[in-house]
Order: C-alpha cells, then structure tokens, then sequence
C-alpha cells in the first residue's frame, strides 16, 4: 500500500484527540515546556511516549519539538540529544540522507561517529540498502583536508568494520549519489541544506522570469510544474529526530498537503521499517562491555 | 570601457614572461613550494610582489596559490592568513559576498570580524556600496542561536561603528539581497557554496531531461542557455584571496572563456578600486594606538 493509499486509508478512521491549546513559532523552547499538557504538541508526543501511535508528525515549532521530544520520550542508550536527518534527491533519483541538519551544532569526533551509525541504521532499514555507503562531509576529498575533528572522525568511521566508509564528500557531491548517508556537524548541515534550498529557490525564479509568455511559454510551464513537483525540497519533505526511543518527523513549516503527505510517509517508513528497534539494538550492542 | 574591451585591447599587447614549469593540480602544497621559482604561478605572483603587474588571476591549483601568495606578498597589518571571499548572484542580480570559503577552516570571533571588516572594504571599493550591509551566518535569525563564537563574533560586529551590521543570515538567506556580505568560517562557507554548485547543476540536470524534444523544446533551450549563462556560478567566477598587500583572484579550474574573462574582470576591478590600499589604511589604522 503506498502513502497515498494510506492516507486515503486513514482519512476515515482517524480519530481527533483534543488539546485546549496549541505551540506557534512565536513561542520560545522555554514557553513549549511551560505550556506542556495543555498543548497539542506534548499530547502526541505523550501519546508515542505511551505507546499508543506509532509515530508523531509535525509543521510546528522544531525547537519546541525537539525539546518536547527529550523531555517525553528516553532516549536510546549512550545517546545524548536526538540528530535530525534528511533527505536530499539527487542524479537519478538516488536519496541522500544528511546528518545532523541543526541539532548538534559543534560536535566531537564520537558524536560524528554516532551519526555514521544512526544514519547507516535509518538507511538500512527504510531502504532495504545492506550496506548504506556512509560520507563525511569535508572543504576536499584528499586525505588529511579539514578541521581536526573531521579527520578524527574520519579515522573512526574508517576504523568500524560495521560502517561502509567511502571517505570525504564535498558540497558539490551531496547530488551525486556517491554516498547515501553524509555525516556532518549540525552547524554545516544547517548551512548545506538551507544554501540548497535557497540556490533551488533562486534557480526556479530565474526560471519562470526566463520562460516569459507565448505558446513555448504555456507549453513549459506544464513541464516546469512537473519539474518543480520533482525537485522541490518538499518531496521528500520530512525530517527524522534520530535516537529517541520512538518515530518524530518534523514537516517544513510551509509544506504544502503533497508535502505534509511525505512527512506522513517517511514516518510510516520508518515504523514499518522498525527503526526505532534497530537503533536500540545497535546502540544497546554498543553499549555492552565486549 | 568593459571588461571584453579591455581583455580585446589587452590581447594586442600583452607580454609574455616565460616559466620552465608549471604546478598541477596534482602536486602538493610541499612540491610547489619546492618547485619554486621555476614555476609560472610563482613567476606572477613574483612580478606582482615587484610591482610589475598589477593583479595575478590564475586557475590552477588553490593550496599552491594560496602558499606562494603569502611566501611573496607581505600580509597587511593584523591578519595572519588571507580569506579566500567569492560572490554569488541573489534575486534581481545583487551580489551576495561570502568570506571566508575555505582558506580558514575554524575561526574565533576577532578573526570573523577582521572578515566583516575586509568583505566590507572590499565591496565598499568595488561596488561603491557606501555602507555595505554585513551579515553573519547562523542556523538561525534569533538572537541567542548558534555556536559560542558565533553569537560573540555578532556582539563584536554590533560593537563596531564602522560597520552595518544587519544580524544573523541563513542558508536559504544568501539569495535574498539581504546582506551584501555574509560572514562565516571557511569550512561553512565552502559547505555552503559547493551544496549551492551541486544544487545549481541538479536543477540544470532535471531541466535539460524535462524540457524534452519538439518545438518548444527548441525555443525553450535557447532561452535555457541564456538562462544558464545567468546562473552559472561562472558568472561570477572569480575568488579573491583577501589581507595580502596585492591583487589575487582564483578562478574556477573548470572555467571556460567567459568564466576566466570574469575572473579577470573581477581582479581588474580590485585594482581599479584601489581595493589593496583601503584594506591596508583599514588594518594600518585598526593597528595604531588609540
């Protein structure tokens, strides 16, 4: 059954829980928490935390959710505060899963590692890939390029026999499908894929400004709009909070129904997938005394 | 005169200065080191230390560059190491300059200032922007957001009256005319310029596979390549390597005819706005007592 086919399924048998308020971006992480049970937000998430959904997804505030997220839900073991991951499309279609995208934003060489293995976990179980090709991001490609921690990580990452490192990725390889899970600080996830979205932005109005009127005009316009279905960054709208103890993705804030759609589907994804399980397998391994 | 009539005037008389060898893209910062004064790059950049030329535009390999730059030129007063500041062109043609894209990989917040100051300088002498508006990136708009020294860097910004400081720039932010200089540390900015190329060149990819045969598929590829002309990063091809007392621009290695006129037209422009000198009075005066 496909998203779609689920969300038609879903739209007669949902059942509304209410809440008497409701968290706007407006309100601070301090707010979110002050607010707590009152707000729609907490209720959902206290709703994952007691098992009764499977997953919690959300347009609302990211600082909130996050915050929310820690407070009600444990998190897997050896594992601090939750990284975001996302999805960019790429040549042919290929996805490339970026992590963290703002969570963390200065991180250690064990953090980088620890999203290595998270994100070759979420790749694994969503896409059926055995063995996820697993990226760090870097200034170049040649061994011995970039700050400290960077190469320190990149001895780790080498180092796990688990992983399939395939070395540094550039700014420009994000698209080319040479890894499907690309490791970074939050600070330059942040940058990589916002600059991503503003270049695609600027690209499309540079587009429609360049196909003026006429008959070629109305005849590309059709095909721009196919086009821009295919490479807007809300088609694979929707990013995981990994190493919580349960499914939360966060929607663009200004996702359209066609992208909130794919928020819904990524966590459905990531429930059938058996995430959350997997993770804490891993992470639980890990933990264990060898 | 433009900058095509000044390379066809140039083209009549240029002298040729012969070198035995070259640095390749392959060789290290070590070998062109060791290579020396036998190599072309080190040649120019000699004659540029001489006086003899006034400007050095190469596109060969950028480690080497940036080593024989600063073992000929003196740096200017204050700064230990240049910035390597590249333009990206934002809606309705403005000019968006990122400093530093990759020659320092991890900054403090007085070497993101002295970054501010040198962006600032530079457009005020190249752009005529009287009071050019300075930015610092983030991951967020807020007050309070970011990494330690980078809510420190935007105290130190605030603080300095010769600057305009607009606040805070997102990735999604660099196209939006917002600020005419955005300020980072090279590894954020060389993140964020090479996901803008791989983002710039995914769109082109989707597009050329879009617009498909047919009439219009003819008529729209000739409004396609104008359109790519526009857009390509080539177009503002052309790094400056800022804090040396001497004009150098990097151009893309990639860059074809046109690319490299703008690379040339971007170091004729530095020279012609005297750019080295207002640097130098800006860190000759930051150096004298108070």
């Amino acid at each position: 059954m496909g998203p779609s086919a689920v969300l038609r399924a879903l739209a007669g048998r949902h059942r509304v829980v209410d809440a008497p308020t409701g968290i706007t971006q407006q309100h601070s992480v301090r707010d979110a928490l002050r607010i707590g049970a009152r707000s729609s937000m907490h209720r959902a998430l206290a709703l994952l935390a007691e098992g009764r959904v499977d997953a919690v997804v959300s347009a609302g505030n990211t600082g909130a959710l996050m915050a929310l997220s820690r407070r009600l839900l444990p998190m897997l073991p050896g594992i601090e505060r939750p990284a975001i991951v996302k999805a960019l499309e790429g040549r042919d279609g290929h996805r490339c899963r970026l992590l963290d995208v703002g969570a963390n934003l200065e991180c250690t060489e064990e953090r980088l590692h620890q999203f290595a293995v998270m994100g070759a976990t979420l790749a694994n179980a969503v896409d059926e890939t055995s063995k996820p090709r697993v990226g760090l991001l870097n200034v170049g490609t040649e061994h011995g390029k970039g700050p400290a921690q960077v190469r320190r990580a990149a001895a780790l990452l080498q180092a796990d026999a688990s992983l399939h490192f395939v070395g540094f990725v550039e700014g420009t390889e994000l698209f080319d499908g040479k890894a499907d899970v690309v490791v970074m600080d939050g600070f330059a996830g942040n940058v990589a894929l916002k600059a991503t979205e503003g270049a695609a932005a600027m690209a499309e109005r540079l587009l429609r400004r360049e196909i003026g009127g006429g008959a070629a005009g109305w005849l590309f316009r059709k095909r721009l709009r196919r086009l821009a279905a295919a490479y807007n960054p809300q088609s694979y709208n929707g990013a995981s909070f990994l190493g919580l103890s349960g499914v939360v993705v966060k929607s663009h804030g200004g996702a359209d129904r066609n992208g909130f759609q794919q928020a819904v589907a990524q966590a459905l994804l990531e429930v059938e997938g058996g995430v959350v399980r997997k993770m804490g397998a891993r992470f639980g391994a890990r933990e264990r005394p060898a």
